[in-house]
């Protein structure tokens, strides 16, 4: 099967395709935002890294939510739930985790 | 490759299937519960979500177990080894974190 | 789609092929290193298991790095660039949380 990256740095590749599975980490860089605004900035991310793949949400097979503070997951889910497509969501699991930074609020797993 | 998703809600679906590849979340519900009771609901659960795939534990690939307390991972063990097919059993991590809920001890990620 | 598993104890399996992924756990046994020396075991563990599975690290599509401090970052972070395969990055989270034990200090999962 074949192995295709995207946005490889040294360290890591944003977005990997292996046959028909994508692979990514999306990752928020304006850490100013509240944690709305970051979920929405780290799903923004996805949706550009999955067209990068040639696929997009509906196509969505699991996703694993870090957040730094399990009371900050209500606003979260706001922005979850405006770009999901509802009638594929993938499978999710939210965990409260420290991140990489101490502003850094959100980050998301896909699958 | 298909893609069929089971229990779905706006929000997630309980398990997606693409391929020959099942994706899923066990998550509790009755949270009065230790967490060998947690977890054997989460195992329960899990079997439930693996037959509506057409498929069962001893097909699993890898889990990610999410414990509330690393005090407790003998106790959740004891749900675990009760459960699995010991002569197919995934690859596991099992690591402490903050989970949806204060009494939330336990949920496992496949794969 | 064939399975084949590698390392199997009756709790967890080290490694599990399916098709063409793999699934992994490289977990530290000599806990009295630093976190650098922690991760190059974890990462020469994972070649060993790679190469059970006829594949290698030029492979690798994601993983997550599981450490018990965010402020070791840059420590495990040493070891992981020593290691990596410059040319073929794997997608990656890093996120801390609390491992196996109070001495644990890295866990990375692949994919």
């Amino acid at each position: 099967m074949t192995i295709q990256r995207h946005d490889s740095s040294g360290i890591l590749s944003l977005a990997v395709e292996h046959g028909d599975t994508v692979y990514l980490a999306g990752i928020v860089e304006k850490l100013e935002q509240d944690i709305k605004g970051q979920t929405k900035e780290v799903l923004d991310e996805i949706d550009r890294l999955l067209a990068k793949c040639g696929t997009n949400k509906s196509k969505l097979l699991s996703a694993t939510v870090y957040i730094s503070d399990m009371a900050q997951k209500d606003a979260m889910n706001q922005a979850w739930l405006a770009w999901i497509d509802p009638k594929n969501p993938p499978t999710r699991a939210c965990i409260a985790v420290e991140l990489g930074s101490p502003t850094t609020l959100v980050e998301i797993v896909v699958p």
